[in-house]
């Protein structure tokens, strides 16, 4: 199967020319074979909000605003899946979330459960426990950003049956980082894919926004932690294509099974005294 | 602080030559300025033991058995420390163990927690819930090996106070390995280094042993996650050296630090899940 993630440069609260502009990538992308496409985090909006009011304005309900409706009609039309990045209205709280939509609607929503920087200054923090969504091209979840620094993460969704985790990023430049390697957010995906027998489909923003430069370097990583398709550029907008097999997960040796082999006896005990000291 | 880790091949059942040469490397790394001497997993027997008998036959106990009593010496001379995988015998049982020695002698054990393929016949899986040792150089863990694909591991550490995680190690090929990129094993270290802001240090082996392969690598990496010294190489035996800074943990940006944005809340209620599926 096909997958696709658009690297793009999202303009700060210029919606309806960001959704155009998705739709236009992920019109291409269908048309070079894709059956999923993978879109930046914030992929309507822009990231770097000025106030908590600025994106209050720009956010929209989930899945009844125009923008999932626009994303959905495209899926419905082109018989394809798609998972974007959204500021989400939900009563009097934001979220920074993704949404997956398929031919027939939106089917789920992810919410960031790790909020970054000034994010803690606009969003809430997502309340729904890592949900794996089965779909027909199989079980999906989702994650964005700063999410992939959390181990816990994809440790969690591979526990619950994700074959595939999509992730809608903005991945900013991390200290240290030599200019000849590719970003350490690359590294971290590709650890996690390994470690946890899963395919990973990273899209990334490009650009500068008030002064924030972000990666690119978007990727699909396979199961085995080896990139197949990627990292991208880290300035340009670009669709990477990469095809990929859901397969049920398998040990990673004759007598070793990653998610069997853990101690999970020692670690809920461990976790237990870190619950004492951080509530 | 200089810190070395020694790349070596163990010669299977050759204990008394496998020390005498840990001690020659050992001794030249100190001579080079290295305070801390990382040596590879089960560095005094070799690995691929063909049955429990003759593990048991080669194990020590710990302290007092010969092994440690001869690192111990040298960490006395040159008031070093070492850090090196040992056969452990303790009554009945035998783990594939870590010892942590000091220039007044043996500091702590690790036992090793996730058993790779054929070491489930031959050792109990590790009883001692990730020791984190309290040492004149600094705050020092250990893991062994197939430990780290666990971020757990390097998780549980960083929250226990760890600084500097010591890898006596026996890495073997992974599925997928292209030739020209450094072992999965490297990008997993680096991924927990950067994700949990520790120092880890691999000392791995090389060599064929009963017609397994080793992966070499060993490599000594920065809490940014960027190596510091190596990748060594695949084949050679060697000594890589590197300046670390073991200063107090510090988080990722102004508003951000990895350990206290961890959704604690939300891990425990699935982990909670796990244990009841996984007992």
């Amino acid at each position: 199967m096909l997958i696709a993630c658009i690297q793009m440069e999202p303009l700060i609260g210029e919606t309806a020319r960001n959704v155009a502009r998705s739709l236009d990538f992920a019109r291409q992308a269908a048309e070079r074979g894709a059956r999923l496409v993978v879109l930046p985090e914030l992929a309507n909006t822009g990231y770097v909000f000025e106030t908590r009011a600025e994106a209050e304005a720009l956010a929209e309900t989930v899945p009844s605003g125009p923008t999932v409706a626009a994303w959905s009609r495209l899926c419905e039309e082109l018989d394809l899946h798609l998972v974007a990045g959204i500021a989400e209205k939900a009563g009097d709280k934001l979220f920074n979330s993704a949404v997956l939509i398929g031919p027939g609607g939106c089917v789920g929503v992810y919410r960031k459960m790790h909020l970054w920087g000034d994010e803690k200054k606009v969003f809430t923090p997502g309340d729904l426990p890592f949900p794996v969504y089965d779909t027909p091209i199989g079980q999906i979840a989702m994650a964005i950003c700063y999410d992939g620094w959390f181990p816990e993460t994809y440790r969690l969704y591979a526990l619950n049956g994700a074959r595939l985790v999509c992730v809608p990023t903005n991945w900013v430049p991390m200290p240290g980082q030599p200019d000849d390697r590719s970003a350490m957010a690359n590294t971290l995906v590709m650890a996690a894919a390994h470690t946890n027998g899963l395919v990973i489909a990273c899209a990334d923003r490009v650009g500068v926004e008030r002064g924030q430069p972000f990666e690119g370097q978007s990727l699909i990583v396979d199961k085995t932690g080896w990139p197949l398709a990627g990292p991208a550029s880290r300035t340009n907008e670009e669709i990477i294509l990469a095809d990929i097999t859901l397969e049920p997960r398998k040990g990673i040796g004759a007598d070793n099974d990653v998610l069997s082999d853990r101690r999970t006896d020692i670690y809920a005990e461990m976790l237990g005294l870190d619950r004492t000291d951080n509530p």
